[in-house]
């Protein structure tokens, strides 16, 4: 295999997961459903940040969730714990989820017209960064017990993101962290980003990310 | 590229990546080196050990480092600050080192006799199971930050591990982590795993890691 050929099959599998991408893209149109994409490290929050904006918001909103891990039902089993509906796709070898996957998921998960649906990646804070699933927005978490320069030695997914959460700031007493050199570097990578620190265990800033989700949410209801 | 055309594809790389590794494995049996390769999910603590690790053995070994991001040479920076040398290598898109990359590392690093060859991986709990750099061990960090449940739901990384370190054992007072039950899950996964529990912070368990490398670096050198 040349370093050519290698290319040109990375560049069919994108371009074969585009065409799912936008096929759900436009499912999620037609029914007004506000998808986003939650990619992080292993381990910075993203299942604990679920759980608790599920039991914050599920007054307001109808709540589906897609939860991708290599192996287990852990986090779906999290999930339904909030009376929210969820399936779990095991990857198995796999180190993300891919857009033929989630348009599965969709035939076994009733998603309701105007709804919000949450979609948990494979904990990895390289390889989902490159596989559009059809979400609106994808939102990279980072744990502030990380290190302050990940967002620039792992780029792409800082990139591909519109929204970053800086989660664990309850920890912050306990860190040698910078907050403002970590969000620096993150701007530097992508300057369109928006931050927000919060903390799911305490429930520190989350008012800012509910706020962010409805505003979302009522851009992509149907007219 | 159908499902069983993509399986082939892997199956080639990853037999291409096996005939380099084992020719670096020859080269370092050759020079009684100890590599040893240091696996994680980003920010679990990889070169805050290497360097503290470093400090502490310097006097009775020489150790050279290969860092592998996807950007940055911040890393190989921390590093050679020690003293010690370290060659930073860059993967770009990619998710983990091969055991090519680490070829030619070894070109532009002069590795001594009997020394130590620490080699740190891309920080990636999930793609670099998979490929063998030649080294003698693969070593796991997982961080307490990270929650308890990570090798039940990575299960690959713990399996190819031989020494599994738990870092961040200060951070325990402040955290709601459940050590014996996250390494019941690691030995579910991998019953031969060794397994220590240390703060690369205030040094703690760090006289256990010295001596198993200690005694693996007896092992390999040259009669
Ligand atoms: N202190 C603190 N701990 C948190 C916070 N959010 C999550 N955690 C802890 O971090 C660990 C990982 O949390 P999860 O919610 O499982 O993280 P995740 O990103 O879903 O992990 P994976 O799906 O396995 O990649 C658990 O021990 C949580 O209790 C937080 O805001 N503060
Ligand atoms: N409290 C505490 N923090 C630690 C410890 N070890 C590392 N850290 C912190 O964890 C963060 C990440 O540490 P690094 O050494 O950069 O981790 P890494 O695994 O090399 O990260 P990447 O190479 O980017 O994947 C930094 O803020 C460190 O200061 C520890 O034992 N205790
Ligand atoms: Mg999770
Ligand atoms: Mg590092
Ligand atoms: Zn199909
Ligand atoms: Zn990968």
């Amino acid at each position: 295999l040349s370093q050519d050929r290698i290319v040109q099959i990375e560049r069919d599998i994108l371009g074969k997961n585009n065409s799912y991408a936008n096929a759900n893209r436009v499912a999620f149109a037609q029914k007004g459903v506000l998808a986003l994409n939650f990619v992080s490290s292993p381990g910075s929050g993203k299942t604990s940040l679920l759980v608790r904006t599920i039991a914050d918001l599920k007054d307001k909103f109808s709540i589906a969730v897609i939860e991708g891990d290599q192996q287990t039902s852990n986090d779906a089993e999290r999930i339904r714990a909030t009376g929210a509906k969820a399936l779990q796709v095991n990857t198995g070898k796999g180190c993300h989820l891919d857009a033929h996957m989630v348009g599965h998921a969709l035939e076994n998960l009733d998603v309701a017209d105007n709804s919000l649906l949450f979609i948990e990646n494979v904990g990895n804070l390289v390889c989902p960064a490159a596989f559009d699933l059809g979400e609106a927005h994808k939102v990279v978490l980072l744990s502030t017990t990380e290190g302050e320069d990940k967002p620039a030695k792992y780029p792409d997914m800082f990139a591909a993101a519109d929204l970053m959460i800086l989660n664990k700031s309850d920890l912050l007493p306990h860190l040698d962290f910078d907050v403002g050199a970590c969000l620096a570097h993150a701007l530097r990578v992508n300057p369109r980003l928006q931050t927000l620190v919060v903390s799911a265990r305490t429930g520190e800033g989350l008012s800012s990310f509910y706020a962010w989700i409805e505003a979302r949410a009522a851009l992509a209801r149907k007219g």
